[in-house]
């Protein structure tokens, strides 16, 4: 396996090249076998000590992120927001600097503000991982979506995808665009004007289209990704009430005969069944959604690999030489190739 | 060891042959010495994933589930409802089906609504392990329950029970009546005519003895089950007072005389000190009640190992052939053998 | 390594001899080096159970322990008062009793009650570590901190310590101060009046200055120690404001210049910035704050291998023969010789 992401830290899908995408989607695919097995765990981070930093209740992500990390054999360490130490003012940077002192070689954090893995970059020496940050970046997110993707369509390059629903509060929906748009898909979004936010128009020119009505971005599409209503975030009011949502935006099997005749149906979840998607949609055979979820074990697999484990630590003269089921006693320096050239697949 | 369990999920006691339950305590028993040992830890689980999906909070019985989980050598992952997408609005199904998808061996819930396991089983490939569900089951109580006579007793046919309390909200107390009766105990119960639930009186046929007074439950009693009383659950004022309670339901050292002259005690956990059960009761020479607690590692242990390890996939063939201290790579097919035909011991 | 620690619990520092605290803090040293290595776990604790049972939240301190059980193969339960069953009326003692029923090697409390840990010590066999107990002992801050100290100093002994604030409230003064007079530093205390406790007058007798200036402790010393203020537990109004309090007893680097030149300053975290030590301080040259974390960790490891671990279990004729990198199969009696004499260095 080759293991040049060239990469520190994995904040966002924004500052990734086409060819670190497609390294991560590679890697995660050859960890999807894994969950697979009887045995479903490899010595890849034995040894290696992750910290899931999170400031925002989640049950997959953190799962998801958990249960990968213990799959690669690594020390997993959860730390959830209502037992940290915030309540008794300390700040971020001195939470995370704290942590980074216990000689962690990852940090995962959630965190309700946009730019806190950012931060907590610039002061630490173990990897961070951003795991959902405000309404920013959900990086992982987008790369299990990209690895259901090409699943099942076998290429993003190409492919046109609809994102439907609450853009402004979504940093899927960011993430998405960023990758499906490094990656050559065509992409529409559509939701509620107040929900589309301004600064998405600077995306017009990069091919993303912006439609007012769900019908207008979904005909012909070969994807369809649905977004959460995110009620916990909206303090506003941005539109009258959920049914009204429900009527105008939500997802139902009649907007499906628009779409290509194989299109596929995605969801981030959790669901608001009956608001943002109709059950009939969630349960139908378009949906994904189940393989989203066993594709996100894979994809924070191959992260945590490529940022904590051996292959963080390889350089050029080593490549191909390092199999993700052995650790080496050895070790290597944090040293990495700078244009690690390479096909790309998308 | 013989590992023919024949059981997908363990929901409840009701459902379980004799020879079922049998084979969970005998398994249980050659579990009980791991904990007993320097190195507490057997291989037997290694490469599993269990997850421990608590809506309702427990010290003792998540506690338990994970300790038997990591001395089996399973990866152990704990969700509780306080940072669950629960609040999120997603359906408890929902939720499984999303944790399902992350492929693990085993789900254990305990959840506040009767039938919430059973709801989770038709929708899930994973074991599923009922820890305990409103006011129904609680089925890994009644196995610890009965290794502890066992252990004491000898054999649980033919001996005199009594369970005193709260039978209308105690999930123990159901499994327990059914476990005994199957078994062949004699169960009498005792507890206020509001806390003894009106459908109970169909177990009279089963040989079950409905009494008021408390003293003509212990009468010859073998063994004498306390319930707790679950201040959280009653919204209702099923009796006047605590202090009401605990002078013509508490258990004291007076009524011990009516028992067998080597009766002895049980008591679920958590105590509450004064109202069911009296210190010198509770703290007595007869009392087993922190055995029960030892006991419950080594069933959960049982259960874990029968439904999520290699013991959950032998058939007939393979009988005889398999020790939990060692994990088959190879494993095997989820076929069970349909009528394993075994003498029981009880 | 020498393990003959002769201590079944570790309740406070001030029940410790001078060469139990010595042994304590060289086998931390022994432990700082596996967490800077790649593969940052040794088997010591393989097979052990450590619980960490805190009735308060922590960040820092669960989290290191937590860290410290894993690295050394240990399996670590966590347990917080949110999900624990004292909400259903269980006392402190049963539910220490129920989970010692479930044979853990050792549980580590922090609770809010001065005394706590010592409570449980008389009840279980499992050996009890004092996390933290109301405002009484912090015993693994007091060696952690006493570790740091020795890594830049290389003695305590004959060193002028300064320790700044919150007297009153602070276990982490009081476990210091009998540490660092224990070893033969000369130990001044300085803080608003209201917040130096009356009882200290006693310790004036063993050496310790009282100061009501903070510049009167500070001038010369070798190690200033700031205390964080406890916001979260004055319920009564010891001093007018947090402003006041940063005016008079905050730690600014013009503090600095009346100590050694080559003065080291120290603060337990987590830090109230602006208040009880300025950003200048806490950031710069002189700080080991981060130091103190990372020594947290090999600190916690020492004391559960040497409590928890084949250290608890060796005997005189052991000596010299065990290394923490290797568990014995056959394990030792519990026997602990009583006066195992070596030579100290403080």
């Amino acid at each position: 396996m080759d293991n040049r992401l060239n990469l520190k830290h994995l904040l966002g899908i924004r500052e990734l090249s086409p060819d670190q995408i497609v390294h991560l989607l590679d890697t995660a695919e050859t960890f999807r076998d894994v969950s697979k097995r009887e045995i479903k765990k490899v010595p890849a981070l034995r040894g290696r000590t992750v910290i899931n930093l999170f400031f925002e209740a989640s049950t997959r992500t953190r799962t998801s992120f958990e249960i990968a990390a213990k799959r690669l054999s690594a020390d997993a360490v959860n730390i959830s927001v209502s037992t940290s130490s915030v309540s008794k003012g300390e700040t971020l940077l001195d939470t995370a600097r704290n942590l980074e002192a216990m000689s962690p070689d990852c940090i995962v954090i959630r965190h309700s503000s946009a730019g806190a893995p950012y931060h907590l970059a610039k002061a630490c020496n173990a990897a961070i991982v951003n795991a959902g940050d405000g309404a920013h970046e959900h990086p992982t997110q987008a790369l299990l979506d990209a690895v259901t993707i090409r699943e099942h369509k076998g290429r993003i390059a190409g492919l046109k995808v609809a994102i439907i629903g609450d853009i402004l509060h979504s940093r899927v929906a960011r993430s998405n665009i960023y990758l499906l748009s490094k990656l050559g898909a065509s992409v529409s979004v559509a939701g509620p004007g107040t929900l589309v936010p301004a600064e998405f128009a600077g995306l017009v020119e990069q091919g993303v289209r912006l439609e007012r009505r769900i019908e207008d971005a979904i005909i012909g599409a070969d994807v369809v990704m649905i977004l959460r209503i995110q009620r916990e975030r909206q303090t506003d009011a941005f539109f009258p009430s959920m049914r009204e949502y429900a009527v105008h935006y939500g997802l139902h099997v009649s907007h499906l005969s628009l779409a290509a005749p194989d299109a596929i149906v995605m969801h981030p979840g959790p669901m608001n069944r009956g608001i943002e998607v109709s059950s009939e949609v969630a349960d139908g055979g378009r949906s994904l959604i189940l393989d989203q979820v066993t594709n996100g074990v894979a994809v924070r697999m191959a992260v945590l690999y490529l940022l904590a484990g051996v292959g963080a630590e390889v350089n050029e003269s080593d490549k191909d030489s390092v199999s993700h089921t052995e650790s080496r006693a050895g070790g290597g320096v944090r040293g990495r190739t700078r244009n690690p050239k390479r096909g790309t697949r998308n």
